[in-house]
């Protein structure tokens, strides 16, 4: 399915606010691809499906997983919301035709980060968190991080997002620690700390 | 080893702020072990030996690990003093004879906690932050809530490393984070919630 087609549907069943924040992370990630020469196209694709479950119920999202082979932990069983991204990708793939692994992905993890995350996933990962209609303290050190390094940028919106969940008695999903560990070794050894 | 043995032992080798620190998670540890009804004699030795190889440097502890079958993850490589609960572990065992596996296990597991936590591992874990020469913002309501309930004790301070690591570009060890949920997950359960 092309991009125009995609846009008529999600237009139609996605609630206005959600589809208003879709519309501003495709555009803050086609900004942040041209800025580190990544695929325009496939930033546009990933950012216009990555919150394609975002509505889903956490029953929908748990029996969604079930029925497509996704590997249920115990954090995503007792918070299915992070299931979004994981059930997302399957939606892009099986209702809207994306074969691309790379976009997929970027759908998969732009929640919870990964280790060895591409530069598409990071690309997606921070539009979804700086696009203009969020607000939040530090946004605008972290947009600014984000076209200046991108590593670094990632790293930071890890972190703010780990020290906001563990204030609150919500769970902290495991991918998104090897994400921040993972990009923090790499940039020790980049530096050669 | 009995403890007065031990404990002359570790008076003469750890430096005076160390060993001072020692002795208060002794005392820490045998309230909190009076309070929850748990074995006072395993809780003294644990927190004794506690910080056994804290002095060891970053070499000797990789060096003791790996001649000890310790596995080291890419988090620990690259902050070993990580290991000095795991290296303490083997020190008490090969060096002051201990024996007990809950002992053993409450030294291992002392600075990252861990998924399915028993009472002692979270007594020691908890002993050795609100030790009285400790000094910290939230100190007085964590040792508060310390003597009120275990393990939302252990969820706070682990919630509060956690905040405080995140901070940095420090590395957050994954074993924290399984302590963390595992502990609220059981929370959830147990209210039903």
């Amino acid at each position: 399915m092309n991009k125009r087609k995609i846009d008529i549907i999600l237009k139609k069943i996605l609630p206005k606010n959600r589809y208003q924040h879709t519309m501003n992370v495709v555009e803050a990630a086609k900004n942040l691809a041209v800025r580190y020469d990544c695929n325009v196209k496939k930033a546009s694709i990933a950012a216009l499906l990555h919150d394609c479950a975002k509505s889903f119920s956490d029953e929908e999202l748990i029996k969604y997983a079930e029925a497509n082979g996704v590997k249920i932990d115990s954090v995503s069983r007792h918070d299915p919301q992070l299931l979004h991204g994981p059930v997302g990708a399957i939606v892009a793939e099986n209702t809207y035709g994306v074969q691309d692994k790379t976009v997929l992905n970027a759908i998969r993890y732009h929640t919870t980060g990964r280790k060895n995350m591409s530069k598409l996933d990071k690309i997606i990962y921070l539009a979804d968190i700086i696009e203009p209609g969020r607000t939040f303290s530090g946004m605008d050190k972290l947009k600014s991080l984000a076209f200046e390094d991108l590593d670094k940028a990632v790293i930071m919106a890890l972190s703010d997002t780990i020290r906001y969940v563990a204030l609150s008695d919500s769970l902290i999903h495991k991918r998104t620690i090897s994400a921040r560990n993972d990009l923090i070794i790499k940039e020790m050894q980049k530096y050669n700390k």
